[in-house]
């Protein structure tokens, strides 16, 4: 069995790791939070008996081999980046509940057919260079010599620069591409971000699928008039149609069900004086859902309905797709392990959709993977109020040790 | 008859007043440019026969005595300061009416009764202290200490610095109160700001009532969550609440009829990403209507539909009135004179609110008050395309100078 202290340990130690000390996790990409945190794993994985490389995108793997020579390997863990000012949970919970498991693992002394190896990704939120899922897209071969040389950080250090800092050679990345087939499988075990789970009252979520995103930014465009001499029939209000698009919005993705949301988060009235009739509302959508064709068709319905309202009331548009993330299905045999699992350790499962993109979903793309959830208290996250009981941590760790030591065999 | 030859003479050489050359007037209260327009239509006032006098708010008249000593004056004018960027007829439009009204009377040796005053007003914009209307408010005794010592420009200058500067008093603002019945008439040509004349075909707007104004500041507030990971019937989203409130400002204002008009023109969303569920809106409606009862009626709608929406969807929010001017009733009186001068003249005229504050608001607490509206290109103003073709100026000092020998008996 996990220990809950160990994991209420560690997870601790590491939530002290922050550039922003009372103020939430700050703990950016490659930089000197993120080298503690490392230190303080490299000897916990050591003691857990792995032998530890690293690749050239900086990602940080520990290997305990199995009997078969040559085998493709299972492999575990999550992140250990965090966004400014988050929470202590996303990324951590991973990858301490993996070093756990190999705890166990080496404790118990259990042989498995193929190797097994936890990861810690490199640069997962992208809260520092603006491109995340790093780690796993070198693993991937998905990482462009862009990002790697051009994008910046605030302070203006390009991403080599701080890789170079780090001892990896931004050159060699792309020596961080996994061949096909060389492993069995990746699982992800993740803090839920949502109120599913606390709201169902179950230990863990099976994740079946990960959510497809589409983020479009739209622009609506009218006249300014004086809000006093400008009788209504003469107006063209630019905010009156968005407002109708905002509403209708929420609308269809109520309608469209299976989990489908879609969100107006971001938006601009110009010229936003009380007395002038709005010219122009510039405003984002996020739409996501498990299916391709639930997105296509919600965005589809949209999108007419802002065409009808615009033609409607004279005003003009502008429709841009500015993000498109197929949805990622969850390997069935995988899901199904978790399944047999957590019913031989009595741990209460819901199956649902992961919300929010992770290195899993980017892994999908070389390795059949899995996904566990565990509960966020008040589904909040990305927070300093961000909380997962370290028991139910633990629950979700007894579940990927069981899960590992199947899979290997 | 009035000549549009001089009328476009003046206007054009204070269009070429302005502190932004080529990007519209800028014509600050106070300021240098005041000072030189102010010395051309000195000049010009003279010459029209004029004695003139400046009371202690900043206020310049020039007076043309009649038949009757100690007779209440007929007064006609508008102000000469501009907003920021501004057009060239908005104030001087009234201006150059009332003097080329002044020039017609002296040639044509027409005598009066009444003694006639046409004023240059100060600050009725307020672009430069943001307290408009400032030289009616002086002379309808309601202006205060603390926007004459407190409130600074942009250059931290107050208002006080700045009439000391222009040769003022400040401390003696209150002499330029008027008596109640010294004011036997006070006439405002204006141009409209809006698309209504142009829309008619007609010549002038004789305005029967100035509208009443409610401002309202409301702020919106549901709970932050993660745009992907927080299902639909989990949300409390703050856009969502507000964008209906939105479209039903608009309904409700076009129910309302009468001229009523709502503009929600400022909006607000936070945290504002695109990927997380709004938690707070803050927005303003801007209210105005002819009648106190419609104001009241559309309000309390306005309110109830807020209500309604917030508590359907688990909402909070905050309803706070920021501004209420009640609405000012034209002089019946003198609507009838601008009436019977119209069709003796043959101008053409639209009966008609007047949907933005003036100086004649202000004045109607001291004087029976009387407009008349300019029609506007394209309904444009307050930027640098604010047009009125020189005849159509013309037009509207002919009904003002009719009706000022008819008032002035």
């Amino acid at each position: 069995m996990v220990r809950v202290d160990r994991i209420r340990k560690d997870l601790e130690f590491l939530a002290g790791i922050t550039s922003t000390p009372g103020e939430g996790v700050t703990r950016l990409a490659f930089s000197g939070e993120e080298t503690r945190a490392r230190e303080y794993l490299r000897k916990e994985m050591e003691a857990a008996g792995l032998e530890l490389y690293r690749d050239n995108a900086g990602n940080l793997f520990g290997r305990r081999e199995g009997r078969l020579k040559d085998a493709p390997v299972v492999m575990f863990g999550s992140h250990i980046d965090s966004v400014v000012h988050g929470g202590a949970f996303d990324g951590p919970a991973g990858i301490i509940s993996a070093l756990e498991a190999m705890r166990v693992i080496k404790e118990q002394s259990i042989e498995t057919s193929l190797p097994l190896e936890m990861v810690i990704m490199t640069e997962e939120e992208g809260g520092r260079f603006g491109s995340g899922v790093w780690g796993s897209r070198a693993m991937a071969g998905r990482v462009s010599r862009e990002e790697i040389f051009e994008g910046r950080d605030k302070e203006g250090i390009t991403k080599a620069e701080a890789m170079r800092s780090f001892g990896l050679d931004p050159e060699k990345v792309r020596d961080a591409e996994r061949a096909p087939g060389s492993i069995r499988a990746f699982l992800e075990l993740h803090i839920e971000q949502g109120p599913i789970l606390e709201n169902n009252g179950k230990d863990v979520g099976i994740v079946e699928s990960i959510v497809g995103i589409r983020t479009f930014f739209v622009t609506i465009r009218g006249k300014a008039d004086h809000a006093g001499t400008t009788p209504m029939e003469f107006r063209k209000d630019a905010l009156v149609g968005a407002s109708r698009v905002f509403s209708e919005v929420d609308t269809i993705a109520r309608r469209s069900g299976k989990g489908t949301v879609a969100t107006v988060g971001m938006v601009n009235v110009r010229p936003g004086a009380f007395n002038i009739v709005p010219e122009e509302v510039h405003f984002s959508i996020d739409l996501r859902a498990s299916s391709e064709e639930v997105i296509e068709k919600a965005a589809r319905e949209m999108k007419r309905f802002l065409e009808d309202q615009c033609s409607e009331q004279g005003l003009e548009f502008l429709w841009e797709e500015r993000l498109a993330v197929p949805p990622v299905n969850i390997d069935p045999t995988i899901r199904d392990v978790f399944v047999q699992v957590s019913e031989e350790k009595n741990i209460s499962t819901h199956l649902m959709a992961s919300g929010a993109g992770h290195d899993a979903m980017v892994m999908a793309s070389v390795a059949p993977v899995g996904m566990i959830f565990v509960p966020s208290r008040n589904g909040k996250s990305h927070c300093p109020e961000e909380w997962t009981d370290y028991e139910q941590v633990a629950k979700g760790a007894d579940l990927l040790l069981g899960a590992v030591i199947k899979l290997a065999g």
